[in-house]
């Protein structure tokens, strides 16, 4: 069982197949595409982000499922079980090419502990979200949502301006990294503490972070400056959240200098889910910590949780203090929480706070890469969804900044916001581009699970739901079954992506726009049907917009409306 | 929300159909059928077996259900969540008519607790295994599952023959009823403790149990004859298991006069994995409990689990003694265990113990009923079924035990334990005797969530796999999806059957032989596909025979062979 590897993985490009058709082309482009060493975060160790969220088992599994798509017929589905290639099966050209299912354990065992065992034995594997389910983007995938939430944010609390407001935050990995960014294109500053330098370099290489910081006096400073001048900057700095959340709060209610009095917005992007892998102890070196993960995890994991506290801590201070807090989706105060921290709830997560108006009318991440490999397409793409949605300003404004602003990360691709009614419109365009040969191959089209109707996580998307039904994982298991019987690419059921075991279940969908008439059916459908589900729970629920928006569009909702 | 009503279901039976196709005629019939009188439990509160396994959530929803799927085109899919019709989406010819999942919850919240509490909102409903999905056909589903189990104990410790033997065991509801005939059938005698006189006398009404005493002493003297004649019978004990078992243990132990001594066999089906509603607390009359159910839950329960303890703390004195004692997936032990019975899991499940090489081969419960209502389509199949197989002289002889012993409830249906390869051969088959009229109407065909491929329950189906991944469900996920890729025509996605909340994901999956070319096709594939995942599974988990099971049949199993 190999994890470790040297080899560097690049999706193939351009307009030759070495699959039997585009969708099973797409598939192991998608894959390798993950791998990317510009897309993936640990690629060696097939770690695409989010803590330990894998591509593939192991490297064996990587190769097998290779070699399986690029025989698989267009009449067959390959089964891939937390990273691992099982079983070939006849089905039919409309059915799947891929069914995966990660990480998924029966309940009552549904630990960290019991994973990080069946892990050790090579049973499992952690799929976290787009990374098991091969449709992770790299980091833009991530900013548009922050985008939108730190705008929202910014709506709700500053008048609907940022100019002049700093960010507190922490984590600068695969998704957390967005966040300088997101905070500049909202017109915010933003102070991130990492405490791995490597990965701090690797945002400002990439642009997403525009200066580093080694001491909070130092970033203090930048902060100082960027707000007085009303500029929107970003400075990444060295330490631990743990230790500097905690000093900012002290030096707050001790009235000490600090830009504005206070951070203007406070949140968090460790990896506080996963307290094994994700988050540095207080006091620790990153080396060490790296070590003894190996040799002595009980001890990491308790120390990592332990820290939490404090992290949280400091954060609920922000919180009753008025600043306005938002928990990111790491689950970070359910750890605090069984840290003993009984106030660990008092500020909200980000969907019930700033999304879930959005999720009600099936509006979520939406994306699409292009296989060609060439960034033209892309921005072929952007013109034309301008032209598809030409009401849409905010849509507008979104596409000018990204391709300003957004280094692509392997394949070209493009995320943006939408919902119910427009995906499938959007889907049916890039089909036909591809027919008409304006797109130089064809594109994958996918969505987060974070999304409106395929996701059940209680500290997170499905958080404080109205009528109570927070925990009930019926809706992305419908979801996912739905997406199969439309005639996706490829549909993932997993557990535990985004705050870790136990806490969430949620399903992922890929179809591809291979420019023929098979696939304008399927895209039609299932980019109907996937939001469509979001906007039926959510009407479930008892949501009014969602109602309004399921009535609008015609759903026949038959116990619901 | 009504979930009481005085209406009686029948399903229609004959050629007319009120829906537009076969697909849909059936769900309908097969969804009244599980709320005939005959075949469910309490089917005015929509329960048909397995303490509250209902088949729609309520009353306005069964209508709802049965209103949508007369609607119902060809190319379109019915959802529903926890028994409620939430959704009609347009998918196409060769996808599933019904989508359905059941009483899923987010693993951290997978409790009774939080079930009662939802369900009593009117948010959820508990499927079991095939009440939620309809696919029940009343006691004779379990008889052969039981009778295979008893018969392989007779194999294990009494050399094949269970003439002059007993079995001790308890419960008579719509599952456990099976248990006397099943001990006749496989040659022994019976006492089956039930507390609830009706239960009981539905049992021998319906030709499944011999007598009734309502005192140990005349049951045992019962016992005592029969064992003696070499005569197979059984009797249903009024009384409550709790007092009986340790009873018998006492005199067992003792040295007072009993039958042979000691009991030959012990288990026990009450519905133990429901500890609210599904076992009577010791000292309690059947009237009290029900009462307090509503008004005193809390109580109820705790008394009910101590109860448990002293009734499994029985059983692992017979197992410390000798007898061969098993539980029977009704997860007692656990509760136990929980309650402080340290050696509660000493006896082992009866899927390790009996069935498991049984699943290696993708051998278990397939099913089907014939639309008609005639009982002469089934005695058609099972002579068909007789010349299909003519080397398998073991599924003749259930046939004709089955014929002769077991009354048709509802829908006539029949039940056989086959496998991969013979599974799709025999759906072709029926799908044949329906185009050329031999039968009079369509057939459906199903099988048990308690199968080889479709199941993850570590105190249950998946106890002691040998790699120790009895709580990995992304197996029954995948199956669940492969079977709507396969274009089956429901599916349904569960947690919590047979052993309750938080342990159990399993899967199930009915498919229609209408007698067209296009079903030919499906039936091909999934009733292929269907036992092939679980012999890949259980291949995965290490099992020779399920690789060699693989070999022969040429499964491309690409990470496991
Ligand atoms: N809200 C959302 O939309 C959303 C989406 C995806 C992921 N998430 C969650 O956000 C978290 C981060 O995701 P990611 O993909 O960036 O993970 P990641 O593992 O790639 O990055 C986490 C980063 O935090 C740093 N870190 C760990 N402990 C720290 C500490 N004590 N102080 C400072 N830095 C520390 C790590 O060095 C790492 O760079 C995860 O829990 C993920 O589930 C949220
Ligand atoms: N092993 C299998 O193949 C299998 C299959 C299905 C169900 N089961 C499990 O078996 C159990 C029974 O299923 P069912 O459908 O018969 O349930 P049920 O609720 O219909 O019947 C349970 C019966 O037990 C009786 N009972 C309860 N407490 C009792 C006590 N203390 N003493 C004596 N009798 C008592 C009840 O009156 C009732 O008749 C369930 O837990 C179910 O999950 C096992």
């Amino acid at each position: 069982m190999t994890r470790h590897n040297t080899r560097d993985i690049y999706p193939a490009t351009g307009t030759e197949m070495t699959c039997k058709s585009w969708l099973t082309e797409a598939a192991l482009r998608m894959l390798m595409n993950n791998l990317h060493p510009d897309v993936a975060e640990n690629p060696h160790e097939l770690v695409v982000y989010g803590g330990i969220g894998r591509a593939a088992r192991t490297w064996e599994d990587f190769d097998r499922i290779c070699a399986a798509l690029r025989d698989l017929e267009a009449d067959e589905t390959l089964l891939v079980q937390s990273g691992k290639p099982v079983g070939i099966f006849r089905t039919h050209a409309d059915a799947p090419r891929v069914l995966i299912a990660n990480s998924n354990l029966v309940p009552h065992w549904a630990t960290w502990a019991h994973f990080h065992e069946l892990d050790r034995k090579g049973l499992m594997m952690y799929g976290q979200m787009t990374a098991g389910s091969w449709i992770y983007i790299g980091t833009q995938g991530i900013v548009q949502g922050t985008y939108e939430t730190f705008a929202e944010a910014g709506r709700q609390h500053y008048g609907g301006s940022l100019r002049g407001r700093w960010i507190l935050t922490a984590g600068l990995g695969g998704m957390g990294g967005a966040q300088p960014l997101a905070a500049v294109m909202a017109g915010a500053c933003c102070l991130a503490v990492e405490c791995d330098e490597t990965r701090a370099d690797f945002r400002i290489r990439t642009r997403y972070c525009d200066a580093k910081a080694h001491t909070l006096d130092e970033a203090l400073a930048l902060i100082e400056g960027w707000t007085k001048a009303g500029e929107a900057k970003s400075v990444a700095l060295i330490g631990n959240a743990a230790e500097v959340f905690p000093e900012i709060y002290r030096r707050m209610q001790a009235g000490e200098a600090l830009p504005n009095g206070r951070p203007d917005i406070v949140t968090d992007q460790t990896s506080a889910h996963d307290p094994l892998n994700g988050y540095l102890p207080k006091g620790w070196s990153v080396a060490e910590w790296q070590a003894k993960r190996e040799s002595e995890p009980a001890a990491v994991e308790r120390a990592a949780r332990a820290s939490m506290r404090d992290h949280v801590a400091a954060m609920v201070g922000f919180w009753n203090a008025g600043v306005p807090t938002l928990d990111y989706g790491n689950n970070i105060r359910q750890v605090a929480k069984e840290e003993g921290l009984e106030t660990a709830f008092a500020f909200p997560g980000f969907v019930p706070a700033y999304i879930r108006p959005l999720f009600c009318r099936g509006i979520g991440p939406f994306r699409w890469a292009a296989l060609s490999g060439d960034p033209e397409d892309i921005y072929k793409t952007d013109a034309a969804m301008k032209k598809l949605f030409p009401e849409n300003a905010h849509l507008h404004n979104w596409l000018d900044m990204a391709r300003e602003r957004i280094a692509f990360q392997g394949l070209p691709a493009r995320i943006c916001w939408i919902g119910l009614g427009d995906r499938h419109r959007a889907g049916l365009m890039l089909n036909e581009m591809v027919r008409s040969g304006e797109l130089k191959a064809p594109v994958v089209i996918g969505r987060d699970h974070l999304d409106s109707g395929s996701v059940a996580s209680p500290n997170r998307e499905t958080e404080a739901m109205k009528d109570g039904s927070d925990a009930v994982s019926d809706w992305p298991l419908l979801n996912a079954m739905l997406n199969v019987a439309g005639g996706a690419t490829w549909v993932s059921l997993h557990h535990g992506g985004g705050v870790g075991m136990g806490f969430s279940q949620h399903s992922g969908v890929v179809i591809v726009a291979d420019g023929t008439d098979e696939a304008a059916r399927r895209l039609e459908r299932v980019l109907w049907n996937d939001p469509a589900t979001g906007v039926m729970r959510h009407a479930d629920a008892g949501y009014d917009s969602a109602r309004d928006c399921a009535v609008a569009h015609g759903l026949r909702l038959p116990g619901i409306l």
